[in-house]
């Protein structure tokens, strides 16, 4: 890490003052906390495993590689390349059968909604008619006969195989990609049968070849981003409104002890959107009142946070999104939280500890989540999600009653506001529907180009999200134009780089762009599930242009990855043809034909390549380098 | 392990001659094999993940437990328990994920068969009338499109979600299990939604709650059995015949250096199939001998071996088994293979020495496969199968040129008959169709009870199948008839236990029922796909009689298990309400909660349980006490 950066974080572990401060009443509670827990796990760290050079799969292992020792390869007979990029292999497949999770909850929810059995509606039916068009779904139907039928498209594109051909990746693809992907043997199919081909490949004795392992990876990269994610994105869209740039509220302290404070918190929204949709209604205030309550109230947690906040204003009921998923045990001991909603990642396993210190019902709305001190188990069903929702108002109540002028509520007074609901439609409409405004401010190199910055948060380079705010502002001072999804996107907008006084920062260029557009110079553009949405836009871009995607001025960066959802992310971005840089360093590093192989070979194939370095201000110098290259290869000046 | 069997085993790693006679030379001749390559590995064994005290899933690990240095969770807040039961569940996903990849190619074998598009025909229509009326399938129709019908719904069976219900558990789950199972909320989804589901919840900080995760693979190895492996076994049976007993030959020395020698490795059976039909043309005999050959023949390898071997007479053109997995390198090393081709494990990865050494082409003929070294890759398509078979024996022909009079053969000079084919319908067949004759005889006390060995082969505990040998020479010993499945049992073939010769070692009550009926002691009942084989026989028992599993004096054991399909069984069997004997011990010993969870917690819930234990004789006695106490609990005598 360069020394302009670590002098700043002396004795901090968190860029935010309001996680630095509740840290302190952690340790004054004695509970540990992920902040805590690092230091001892640190002190036992094994080396094997960080570098990819360790495996437990069967009973002949586990097995370690350690060529001095004569142990060059394991039992089986794998070699360091193929043993690190099977291990990295299965972390992608965990984070496609996630987003494909994701995407079956989406599609189950659209159709039943269509069906009439839910409390949604369809909110935006242009976008769903627009979705049908697109797909080949005739539209001269009723909505809701639409919203079914495109259900049972979408669910049946996750279950293409190579018998037959995905429709979803044939129209959602780059124009000029799909031949490369064909050549390479890349071309996706749907990504429950991507998922099983892989794991069945990742048996012991079955694929032990790097190469062969490498690429399905990048195959199941394709397929999540094309038959998972950009359908459930859309459905979300179609279900709930489809994002739109306005003012948020966030950081913790957005809460207020007095109210009957009901948090939702995973990726998946729901039963959020079902609690909020009732909590706006009288009649559940006036329950929350009767309770001694000032009201009831919504907290957007982490992800499912950021897809309420993408779509609903911030008001006197939705009070915005507390942070990041670091920040989940801080914002559990404000002593503010009555139900903590979880339905997927992040949901820590030791909150249990937090729960009972600070009054929390902790309740399950997902058959995946199993956190232990879990109070309230209900596997969702879309047709009981009026039940479930106002089971979580009930269990709100119930607890705000154990917890209120019980537990001593400690709130950091800091809130930030954000600009989040970026969207390829909302950046459309910022520049009038008309791409070439986009293409004109890249050219004449106001904008250098476009930084998609999709990941998590993690301790392992620095204290949290320091090094997702510090690469976001050495790019923005390079006029850079920063796209954010995911977990360092609510890091951003914690740390006042994604609303309009962020402008300040940027260098000249994007500086008059943002001025001109009235918008910040990092657009938060949701989740880490929005990578999909973040590359419909590069995608309409290059299509516009004729050109392919490794020929743009672009990169992606996930510089605080942290799940193997991020993994199959980057994946993605590489096979889609990307400058993809990761940090930290996958565990890889033992393999060195296997890191030759995604930092440089790949390139010649696919375009794309992985990048390393975790220190933020050079990893943002090696993008702008990659960007003017680039710049300088389509003939436009540096 | 017991000083009886030790003392036998000195300075052996196999059980086999054959395999000790090639391991000489292959040393000899430089190479690595499983056998060299463990004492280097178990040099450097982690003791943390030898007690599943570790994870890796994240850039925050990889992590492990040590609570004397202050290590007490992993830096997400994981305990022990949950981490070491997660690392588990993955490894149980990912067996179940390779059933249900062997399933759907199967299905989509059949139902392009009933296209007319492959070169097998529906060879069982009895068996496809009977599956098909029982999963209400209406029979008055067309062979071919009863075929077509029955693939479809097999494969929708896989994809049962929690809104709808699995038909194929309902019909083939013993009938006092299914209210035990749906109490327990362990009444399982189609494998694909159940895989989908569990991966879901391994994700870092989704399911950190060890009792909810080993929940999630008992209903995973339900799922597996009841929506995969039945019915690829039936439709296996549907196309390529139901096996009957017959005698086989097995071991090396099947081998002749003089014949163009193609061999089918793996599990899926289809182009092992399709080359044999060929094969057993004299076209394709003319084609070897004109090119020096004596002919052209088939061997069988591993599990695609066993399913060869159930359902083909041994002769000319198919001479047999080798033996299992640890039996590849020194068969490749006989310089007798002309082509190796691979559709599953165990495809070992370093066998590229051994094909270059000995002049063997390796062939792919499955997405999933990607061994080093492998000269031809093709993708299986049904519609392929007879090109696919084409190829392989060309492929053949082309090596024994290079190979025949040039590499030197070495071929072992043992082998030994075994009886292979047994299934539900020949147990049947052979008592007369009267379940009561197996009651009978189990009532009396001549059989004491029923053991299902079901595993692999590994060199954890002791030489090359010697485990399973020994507790299987204990078991009959005891009058307790063996039913077998897997690489275990391939071990035990070529042990010659499954011949009638081994009706010796048998006790006195079991042996009279083995003369009587002509059976030996050990009935192969095929791979370790054939462990829902198994249990239909043990679902027949248990209806017949009305009564549950766990009251049944029966067991499972797998006393050599060495990979992932093997852990799903097992979670399977004890879902199922099975005793089961698992050695190795399965990397859990560091978490104490999960220890005693599966070991005794488990059985107040199904009724069956993990046994442990890694001496054979011992594991054979608690079997026996096991059997011998629900034999008085049944009110039989000891």
């Amino acid at each position: 890490m360069s020394e302009t950066t670590t002098k700043n974080m002396q004795g901090r572990v968190s860029y935010h003052d309001s996680v630095e401060e509740m840290l302190k009443r952690i340790r004054d509670d004695g509970l540990s906390s992920v902040f805590s827990r690092w230091d001892p796990q640190e002190k036992i760290r094994c080396s094997f495993c960080l570098q990819g050079l360790s495996c437990q799969l069967c009973t002949q292992g586990p097995c370690r590689i350690n060529e001095k020792t004569g142990a060059d390869k394991g039992v089986c007979g794998i070699g360091p390349d193929a043993m690190a990029m099977r291990s990295l292999l299965m972390r992608n497949i965990m984070g496609a059968a996630t987003y494909g999770h994701h995407a079956y909850e989406a599609f189950r929810t659209l159709k039943a909604t269509g069906e009439g059995k839910t409390p949604f509606k369809i909110t935006d039916t242009d976008k769903l008619k627009w979705f049908c068009e697109t797909v080949g779904i005739n539209v001269n139907q009723e909505t809701n006969q639409l919203a079914i039928q495109l259900a049972d498209f979408l669910d049946q594109e996750m279950k293409v195989t190579p018998d037959q051909q995905s429709k979803m990746v044939e129209v959602f693809a780059p124009k000029k990609r799909i031949p490369i992907w064909k050549n390479l043997n890349l071309y996706p199919s749907g990504v429950q049968h991507e998922v099983e081909n892989s794991i069945a490949s990742c048996l012991t004795n079955v694929d032990g070849d790097y190469v062969s392992l490498a690429k399905k990876a990048l195959r199941l990269g394709l397929s999540t981003i094309y038959t998972a994610q950009i359908g459930l994105e859309m459905t979300q869209d179609i279900l709930f409104g489809t994002p739109k740039p306005h003012e948020v509220t966030v950081d913790l302290g957005i809460m207020d002890p007095d109210y009957v404070n009901i948090v939702f918190n995973g990726h998946q929204p729901w039963i959020g959107v079902a609690t909020l949709l009732k909590a706006k209604q009288p009649e559940y205030q006036e329950m929350a009142k009767k309770a001694g309550a000032k009201g009831l109230r919504i907290v957007g947690s982490i992800e499912t946070g950021q897809e309420l906040l993408q779509r609903f204003e911030v008001d006197d009921v939705f009070v915005g999104l507390m942070g990041n998923w670091l920040a989940i045990e801080p914002f559990l001991a404000t002593g503010t939280v009555d139900a903590f909603v979880m339905e997927e990642n992040c949901s820590p396993p030791a909150i249990d500890q937090y729960a009972e210190k600070y009054q929390v019902s902790l309740v399950s709305v997902s058959t995946i989540i199993g956190v232990p001190g879990t109070e309230h188990e209900m596997p969702y069903y879309p047709a009981k999600a009026d039940e479930m929702a106002e089971k979580c108002i009930q269990i709100g109540i119930e607890n705000f009653k154990k917890r209120h002028g019980i537990i001593k509520p400690m709130v950091p007074k800091h809130t930030t506001t954000a600009i989040a609901g970026f969207s390829t439609e909302a950046v459309l409409s910022a520049i009038g529907n008309d791409l070439n405004v986009l293409v004109d401010v890249i050219a004449k190199g106001q904008i250098k180009g476009v930084v998609a910055l999709a990941n998590c948060a993690t301790l392992r380079n620095g204290p949290h999200d320091w090094n997702t705010v510090n690469i976001t502002k050495e790019l923005i001072k390079g006029d850079i134009l920063v796209v954010a999804g995911g977990c360092g996107n609510h890091g951003l907008e914690v740390a006042g780089l994604c609303n309009l006084d962020a402008i300040e920062l940027a260098g000249e260029g994007l500086q008059g762009v943002c001025k001109a557009l009235n918008i910040p110079p990092v657009l938060s553009f949701g989740t880490c599930t929005d990578t999909g949405r973040i590359s419909m836009l590069v995608t309409a871009l290059a299509n516009h242009l004729n050109v392919d995607i490794p020929d743009l001025p672009i990169a992606v960066t996930a510089p605080e990855w942290m799940e193997q959802k991020a993994t199959i992310d980057g994946l993605f971005a590489v096979a889609y043809g990307a400058y993809t840089h990761l940090s930290p360093t996958p565990f890889v590093t033992g393999a060195p034909k296997l890191v030759k192989l995604l930092t440089e070979d790949v390139e010649g194939l696919t375009g794309g390549k992985v990048a390393l370095g975790d220190d933020p201000v050079q990893a943002a110098k090696d993008i702008k380098a990659h960007i003017l290259m680039k710049r300088k290869q389509m003939g436009l000046k540096e």
